[in-house]
């Protein structure tokens, strides 16, 4: 059962945090006045897999873990998108200069239910090639890289990829998927 | 390389959500007087198995996405927790009420790298037991669920598994354990 909503209050609007505040009743009857919930589109990533089977990757710094690592493309879903799986092509472009090939939807999952109001979908594109340079914002300094499945295998056992988007999409595919 | 912070301020610091406003500079000079960060304790969560080899799973309605679906036992690391082992060794009891076994750390993630600053622990904990009742907060709807490998395996697939934080320890252990 859904818990009632007694109030919501916005405290922060801007393009990469909206914030807002619930009074929420529970089933229980128990109220809390302070649920804070964040606001964010929904995001892709992809699984790209070239004509020679080979996995791209990018790598860039995050700011707020302050690491850098290897990561599946990734993006969130702009409005002039016509779906999610345009925006995912898109950001494979944008982000890597490649395209083409096969596309199919993999999962979804969500960031963080609690306190984030948005899921993150994955694609599965087998086939890909480079078709283009990357088309970076100026604010973005990521480099592209080729991995082989064994090699994309050792770095989830030892932890490289680090963003649970990533690795729930990445361990199902080798759960599911033996080469 | 990491960016440069050149200023920093706090908008929001409340038990649930503290959130500040970095002003960065990127390696190539690009600035971004807007970046934000949430701050967060760390977080545990545990594949908990029974002695005849069930997955102890509890089930909550998760007000930002507006969905109740089984989840694997999770918490926030309290400053009185010794280490993230003894917090996830207490958020198993209290929230089910099973304790014991043998435990071991499994996997470590990011929910969001790129705007948090927190990651989740996951143990693995095989021969735990039921040990006492639930000891649960006002605030908490929690009901406990015992389920078998296929039947976790069959959530996974059909995506009820939802938060990517327990789906990416749960693909790993049955990538890596088949039954």
């Amino acid at each position: 059962m859904k818990w009632e909503v007694l109030g919501t209050e916005y405290l922060f609007r801007r393009p990469w945090l909206t914030a807002r505040r619930d009074h929420v009743r529970l089933p229980n009857g128990v109220e809390n006045p302070e649920y804070y919930v964040l606001e964010y589109p929904d995001w892709v990533n992809i699984i790209a897999r070239t004509e020679d089977g080979r996995f791209v990757f990018v790598r860039q710094y995050r700011h707020a873990l302050g690491e850098t690592r290897y990561e599946l493309v990734a993006g969130v879903i702009d409005p002039g998108d016509a779906s999610p799986l345009e925006a995912a092509k898109r950001e494979l472009y944008e982000e890597t200069g490649y395209g083409g090939g096969e596309w199919q939807a993999f999962a979804t999952f969500s960031p963080n239910a609690s306190a984030m109001n948005n899921t993150s979908h994955t694609f599965l594109a087998t086939g890909v090639r480079k078709v283009s340079e990357q088309h970076l914002e100026p604010t973005e300094d990521i480099t592209v890289h080729l991995f082989t499945a064994d090699e994309v295998l050792n770095m989830l056992r030892e932890g490289e990829i680090r963003q649970a988007l990533m690795a729930a999409p990445l361990w199902r595919y080798f759960a599911e998927n033996k080469e």
